[in-house]
């Protein structure tokens, strides 16, 4: 079948690899119908080292089931799944907890012999505790949106739950990726009354003005701090969805003293500002890696019935011959997020 | 008057300061009867540069009010008062939310003109906002255990309800200190069911038993961490009170992911793990300077009735003319948390 395969920083190939096929009982084999690119696959796209062995690449898909292990009792060839971007069990007591991102099975795509989902077919493993049964055909306009569920919805979801967005509620979202729009999108849906995003790519605040936001603060650094405390008066609750540094460093100039910082992008730091200044502020650090396998079913119904479109974020389609080309445009933000076609 | 003074690392001296008198029309001026050093005291006395102009000591105190400004509405001379570790208006948007520590117009004892605690009386600004009456005499048996209303336990409190304690919980605390064996007691009396206590000082775990603690876990370091994993498989809720890295280390490496490290030591580190490894596994990190205020009143009724006896973590009276034998005696840690009465 064919893949995407990175093998260092801007190298991304299309190539062939072996078809996958059950190895565990509980595995599934899906077909592909659609995935796409991921703001975390640009980190290793611009800083990867050059390696002869190349990375499967890609954790968001949906597609339909070709084969299923002897031990999978709730699919069946056919049916149409979406993939939360990591693979779980659905039963250790992590999993039971709702955070099936620290599953104690689990792995990741493109990992310890498990395809990626830019290609043309995954073998997943513990499909019955990873795959989400859709309840639409494979042409359905839906798509895209549901795709979304796999891992950008479900983040920015992940970000104001942990962020304790409720009704009424001042939230700062900082970044305009496709993860910051949908957490404008989510802390919305949560009733947040007033949403201020920090971003300065028209196209995509305009987008999140659609989804939600409020206000757009379109000035970074210290500039940007006391415009969005001029606005707001300081906030209680932020979404981080960079992962940057100043990215950081702006949620903490904007937020509010007991606030709470839930930090949704990958951070690219090992040590962060966490001595005496944020301790006498008591300002609270949460999010992380969502556990998108707990949201899937909780937010699909609104999928479904058009409450909400996190798909409107893809805003271009590339057949997966083209994957090089939708990293290229992605990293040159040309693209706010590159949705592939195998 | 007399009152204890830092001029350096190791140098605290007793001398004569100027009689607080009424400055602004909300100050009252409250005659020391019982105050104490706290644990943060001990950092300034192992670092603090040598200064001509010494820094009064000491914010933990209750006493008499010797004369109330013409603002003052609720309290009058002869009322016994506890007073929290920081002054604060009670009026302001963070003191409306319980977060007194950041109080609009609060401050610090010791600093811009308001006197220690460690003396024979103090200027205590906003003093209707700042101090609570006490129901009882002077000389009751409870002081103690009111004077620790003052930052102790209302620390350790901030550390089990920012941790999110709750009945049946698991919970892990970090550090045989005062303020770590008063978030024993409080997690405690918030109905954990199973508290490790990590420290290593006997007379000071054996109170911590007293106060609750189910296990003790002397060692350090990565043994200690395989231990109190072994005791529990890792914990839910911690609450780290000492404030060192290794501390931190020992909570990041027992919290279970998607648990919560609640901070309650003035962190000595400017810079913390807080990179993707931290993300990834969701750990929340929450705490800080606690609000005493906000909690003095609400933990009041048990200290009266002697549900909870926090006083007995002063295990030695010192008179203010011995203040340095008390700071010299923590620092040497032959005592656990010195009194000190003028």
């Amino acid at each position: 079948m064919r893949a995407a395969v990175m093998y260092g920083a801007g190298d991304v190939r299309v190539e062939n690899r072996p078809a996958p096929r059950i190895v565990q009982s509980a595995d599934a084999v899906v077909r592909v119908v659609a995935s796409c690119v991921c703001g975390s696959d640009l980190w290793p796209y611009a800083s990867m080292p050059a390696a002869d062995a190349g990375r499967p690449m890609g954790h968001e898909f949906l597609g339909v089931v070709e084969e299923a292990g002897a031990d999978v009792t709730g699919l069946r060839a056919g049916d149409l799944v979406v993939a939360p971007f990591t693979y779980s069990d659905n039963t250790c007591d992590y999993c039971v907890k709702g955070l099936h991102i620290s599953c104690r099975n689990g792995g990741r795509y493109g990992f310890d012999g498990v395809d990626g989902g830019q290609g043309e077919a995954v073998r997943v493993p513990y499909a019955d505790g990873t795959l989400v049964k859709l309840p639409v055909e494979a042409d359905s306009a839906l798509l895209p949106s549901l795709l979304a569920l796999s891992d950008v919805m479900t983040t920015g979801h992940h970000g104001a739950v942990t962020a304790g967005v409720g009704r009424g509620d001042t939230v700062l979202v900082v970044g305009d990726g496709a993860v910051g729009l949908c957490a404008v999108l989510a802390a919305h849906r949560l009733g947040a009354e007033r949403i201020v995003l920090a971003g300065r790519h028209t196209a995509r605040t305009d987008l999140g003005r659609d989804f939600g936001a409020t206000d757009v603060v379109a000035e970074r650094g210290e500039v940007g701090i006391a415009r969005i405390r001029e606005l707001t008066g300081g906030v209680d609750k932020v979404i981080e969805a960079v992962g940057t540094r100043p990215a950081l460093d702006t949620a903490l100039g904007a937020v509010l003293d007991g606030g709470t910082i839930s930090r949704l992008g990958v951070p690219q730091y090992e040590v962060g500002p966490i001595g005496p200044g944020l301790f006498m502020r008591n300002i609270n650090l949460t999010g992380g890696a969502s556990p998108a396998r707990a949201y899937i079913e909780h937010l699909l119904p609104d999928v479904l019935d058009g409450t909400i479109t996190p798909g409107r974020v893809f805003d271009q389609t590339f057949t997966l011959d083209r994957a090089p080309d939708a990293y290229r445009a992605m990293a040159d933000r040309q693209v706010l997020k590159a949705l592939i076609r195998p």
